[in-house]
C-alpha cells in the first residue's frame, strides 16, 4: 500500500487529478485512472495527469481518462499541468516544452506572485478538407443545411484534432443537447462534435459544445478554437477571441504559427490516498 | 482564507466530505457544502458531515446536500461520521449517541486494529398506514396491481422516514429508471422512492433503488430496511437479511426496538481545501 499525493485541479472545468511519477512505479495507468478518478469510490475526475520525466522535452505529461483509456493530449490538461510543474518546483521556466501523446507542446506561462494564472498553448492548424474531418463528400462543408431532430440546421465543419461542426446561434435558440443527433448524422462516418455558437461580438462569443461520445460539456479546447476559426472565416470575428464557455473563459487567437489558445488553471485542493 | 483540514468517506457508495467545525466558525453549511461537494470545481460529494459538539449526547452531526439543503439524517452519512469521530480521538467509545436532526441515534462500533469497520444504528420503524406514507385511499397498499409506463405493476408501499414502495421482482425483469413513473403516479401525493427488490433466499435479497427527485442510487439505507421488512411481511424472508445494493452489502436486522441496520464506512482519502 503507497500513499500518493496529488492535486486536484481544473481548468474550465475540465478537472483532473495530477501527481508524479518520476520513477515510473507506476506502470497500469489504466487501472489506477479508473480507481482514482471514480466520484463515488475514488477522488473523482475527468482523467489523471501523470508528470514523468522526458528525454525530448523539458517534461513529460500522461493523460489517462476517467474510463482507463490513454487520451494524446488535453487543452484544459495540459493548463493544469503545467501549472503543477511550475508551482512545484519540476520545471522553473515562465515557457517549457511538454511531451505530450500528440507531439511536443510549448507552454508559455503567465506568472502573478510566484503563481501561475494561467497558461498559453499553440493548438496547431485546423483542415476543413472533408477527407480529413471525416465527412462525407468532396466539398468543403461551410454553411451547409442538414435535417436532424425534424428540422434543419446550418452547419460548417472541420477538423482541428478531432471532428468539429460549429452551429450559429443567438442565445437560447438551440439546446446544446439537440447535437446528439448532429454527432450521429450520416454526414460524419466518425461522428463530429457539435459546438452551438452565439456572436456577441468581433472580439467575444459564447460556445456550448456537444462532446461526441460524451454529451455536454464544461469547456473543450478544440471546440473553442474551432468556433473562432469558423466566425473568423466567416467574417463575424476579428483574429484574438474571448470565448465564454459554462467552465470558464478562453482567449483563442489565430496567428500564422498555429491557433494559440490560452486560459485559465486552478489548484482545486491538494490530497492523499492509499492506491 | 481558511485551510479546511477533510476526509472523503464513502458508505455503501453514498459519499461525503467529512470535517470538524467544533467552534462554530462556519455559520453558511449551505454555501459551503455546494462549494465542497461540485464534483467539477470542488471536492465532489453527495453532502457534507459536520462535525460539532452536543448539549444532548456525546457529538453532534450536521448534513447537508450537495445542493445546500439541509437533512435530517442518513443512514449511510452516519456510519461514515461513526467512523470518523472514532478514528480522530473524538469520541473514544464503541457505543455513542448522535444528535441528529431526526433526534438522537445510538451507533454501536465494530472494530477491528483500532479502525472502525462497521457500524450498526436503529432506523426506527415502518409504517403501512397510507396516512402517513402517504398515500390515497384508506387502505394498506400490500401486493397492489397499478398502472405505469403502460404496464402493470404489483406494489406495496410504506413509510420509513420517506415513502418507499417495493415492487419484488426477478433478475433483469425490470430496470430501475421505470421508478421514474412510479415515483410520480398519482397514488403518492409527495411521490415515493422506488425499491426493484430480488429475493436470493430467506438471508439475502438483492436491491435497487429509484430515489425520490434523485433517480438511481448505490445503496438507499431507508430503501434497503423498506425491502426487507416489505419481504418479511410476505414471508419470503426471515428477520435477519444481507442486502446487496449496486454501491455495497447492508445487514438489516428487524428487532422489537426498531430496524437495525449495520453496513460499511470507508475513508477514501484526506485533503485539504482553502475556503
Amino acid at each position: 500500500m503507497e500513499i500518493l499525493k496529488f492535486i486536484k485541479m481544473q481548468g474550465a472545468g475540465n478537472n483532473f487529478v495530477v501527481f508524479e511519477d518520476m520513477e515510473v512505479k507506476h506502470n497500469d495507468l489504466g487501472t489506477l485512472a479508473k480507481k482514482l478518478c471514480d466520484r463515488n469510490f475514488g477522488i473523482g475526475g475527468d482523467g489523471i495527469l501523470v508528470v514523468r520525466r522526458s528525454k525530448i522535452a523539458d517534461i513529460q505529461m500522461i493523460i489517462i481518462n476517467s474510463d482507463g483509456s490513454y487520451a494524446g493530449m488535453c487543452g484544459n490538461g495540459i493548463r493544469c499541468f503545467a501549472k503543477y510543474v511550475y508551482e512545484n518546483n519540476i520545471v522553473r521556466k515562465s515557457e517549457f516544452t511538454v511531451e505530450t501523446g500528440d507531439g511536443i507542446k510549448v507552454c508559455h506561462l503567465f506568472i502573478e506572485d510566484n503563481k501561475v494564472k494561467a497558461v498559453k498553448i499553440n493548438m496547431g492548424r485546423e483542415s476543413f478538407n472533408p477527407k480529413f474531418i471525416p465527412a462525407l463528400g468532396e466539398e468543403e462543408i461551410i454553411k451547409k443545411d442538414i435535417s436532424a431532430n425534424g428540422k434543419s440546421y446550418n452547419i460548417t465543419s472541420l477538423l482541428l484534432g478531432v471532428p468539429h461542426t460549429v452551429l450559429l446561434t443567438e442565445d437560447g435558440g438551440f439546446k446544446v443537447e439537440e447535437g446528439a443527433a448532429i454527432e450521429t448524422h450520416e454526414l460524419f462516418p466518425q461522428g463530429t462534435n457539435v459546438n452551438f455558437c452565439r456572436v456577441v461580438n468581433r472580439g467575444e462569443i459564447k460556445v456550448n459544445t456537444w462532446e461526441r461520445g460524451a454529451g455536454p460539456t464544461l469547456a473543450c479546447g478544440t471546440g473553442c478554437c474551432s468556433s473562432v476559426v469558423v466566425c473568423n472565416k466567416l467574417n463575424l470575428v476579428d483574429k484574438s477571441v474571448k470565448v465564454m464557455a459554462p467552465g470558464g473563459i478562453l482567449t483563442i487567437e489565430i496567428t500564422d504559427d498555429g491557433i494559440m489558445m490560452t486560459g485559465p488553471a486552478e489548484n482545486v485542493f491538494k490530497g492523499e490516498i492509499a492506491v
